[in-house]
């Protein structure tokens, strides 16, 4: 019988530019189709580092050629920007895809936002560097002008950091579920959604942060009730010692075992360490769930049971 | 009893940059969350004139800015970028305005594509001028290199200019109708609707083109089984002889007379004509169907039948 996926796609599926991410979604759009074409209900999260990036730099750059006229772009609405760039090259790749399999299937973009807490932890310690390195001197206008926090990159320049605080919810879950009964295939929570924080009254404001992907995907998963979460990557599982002579790749992973690993430092904060956390907590949200790590083009064979490293109670 | 209603949002619904369209979403939300509140089920369309222009120009100056790494950013994925910009900002300010009267409904953005015709005549005569102006010698390489149709402004250097094709259909269609029956507000055509067009198999192909968001909005309309279209517009009536002594609002037109109106010049292109002309093609699509053109703060008064122009059978 068919499951429900929740399926988070990694830079990788993606491409770090314009042909790049044409192509990409070519082969991305085959590996889900395979789930797909099994009878799996998919809904598709991605990341956005690259493409929020090049939109940032392009706004910063207009900035710079007009500053009268323009101002810095909020991060949040950089975010809804990359949501409909990448969506659309993704469910149009997607939905030919499918249509080449005689697949009659609508693919929906959602335009998604997601509640972050203005006391996470995180926003006491910005660290994750975005947009277009800058002079001293345009940080400092930034820093006085809009509160920027930047940091120096040795050589490089100066760099805007920002919070990646963790998804609270999903501001259009309703959406996402009345598109999915629909039967249709939705893209949701791209670039790990756009972070709003719930303000007194029911306004939403953008916060000047980046959600993790992979916590995001794992939200969206717990809140469409999904049974199963797959976090592609750039290997077809998880190690321990990795990259050493004694590496071991893992096929099963309890919460319990995991957590150990990852006291222990088994997993690079940045890399493996935020999906591998994303999965234990998915897999310990209900039971009968399981998280499935492993590469796009192994997504189908992992689903099965043959490969990636897979996360349950 | 309720309608359902499509209402295509102009320029001065949504303001010309980040500031104004913050401030501007708040008033047309309340326009909105006044139809809703009656019982009419609502579909909103939007133009995106100065924003993607904004998007395009970022682009370039980005494109100025590193030409090695950056291509020149594609029409079609500027237009999915304003999408993304304006939704959020549309679906926030009127999802808080409906909270706020106590209205539990959700709104959704849809990213859009819209059918366009490579056969359409206005392929052959591109007229609609877009993006950054720029030096000769920049529009002669984007001639060479990337086929770019160019004209010059007087002083002022030159510009891109593009076709503005009819809509020939929507193609996430069943994502729209999934979510209205649903009972969600929905946003969508952003901008006349990302333009694509249909090749062989099944690959859908962006379009250096932009449509008209008054004809997209029609479209919509027929395609969603509309019972109203309202089309608004800095003007509470359409008249003839506009700006003239003998100036004379039009309450009711049938789209007999508007045709003979049309052809004795009396709406400007590019300004009141389209508006008349998507009008009269909803109000011609089914017997029934009532297309309205008024003032954003007459629309509640308008669908009463108190004000505005109504075209209808």
């Amino acid at each position: 019988m068919g499951k429900r996926i929740v399926i988070a796609l990694g830079g990788n599926a993606l491409g770090s530019n314009l042909p790049e991410q044409m192509l990409a979604v070519k082969k991305t759009a085959k590996a889900i189709a395979d789930l797909i074409e099994e009878g799996h209900e998919v809904i598709i999260s991605h990341g956005n580092g690259p493409q929020v990036g090049m939109i940032q730099r392009a706004m910063t750059e207009l900035t710079r050629s007009d500053p009268e006229k323009y101002i810095p772009c909020p991060l949040s609405v950089c975010v809804a920007m990359s949501q409909g760039y990448i969506g659309y090259d993704l469910q149009n790749a997607l939905r030919e895809e499918l249509l080449d399999r005689g697949i009659q299937k609508g693919v929906a973009t959602v335009l998604t936002q997601v509640l972050v807490d203005e006391q996470d932890p995180a926003f006491q310690h910005p660290t994750k560097p975005i947009g277009a390195f800058m002079t001293k001197a345009e940080a400092d206008r930034l820093i006085a002008e809009r509160g920027y926090q930047v940091v120096e990159d040795a050589g490089r320049g100066y760099r805007r950091v920002v919070a990646s605080p963790m998804p609270q919810g999903i501001v259009e879950i309703d959406t996402i579920h009345a598109l999915v009964d629909r039967g249709l295939v939705v893209v949701a929570c791209g670039g790990g959604g756009i972070p709003v924080f719930a303000t007194q009254g029911h306004h939403l404001k953008g916060a000047a942060a980046v959600i993790d992907k992979d916590f995001a995907s794992c939200k969206l998963a717990e809140q469409v009730d999904a049974d199963c979460l797959i976090i592609l990557t750039a290997v077809e599982k998880v190690a321990v010692h990795f990259g050493k002579p004694d590496q071991q790749w893992l096929s099963e992973l309890t919460p319990e075992l995991a957590d150990r690993l990852i006291a222990q430092g088994e997993f690079a904060p940045g890399s493996m360490l935020p999906k591998v956390q994303a999965a234990v907590a998915f897999a310990r949200s209900k039971p009968g769930r399981t998280a499935l790590i492993t590469l796009l083009e192994k997504a189908k064979e992992g689903i099965a049971g043959h490969t990636g490293t897979r996360i349950h109670l």
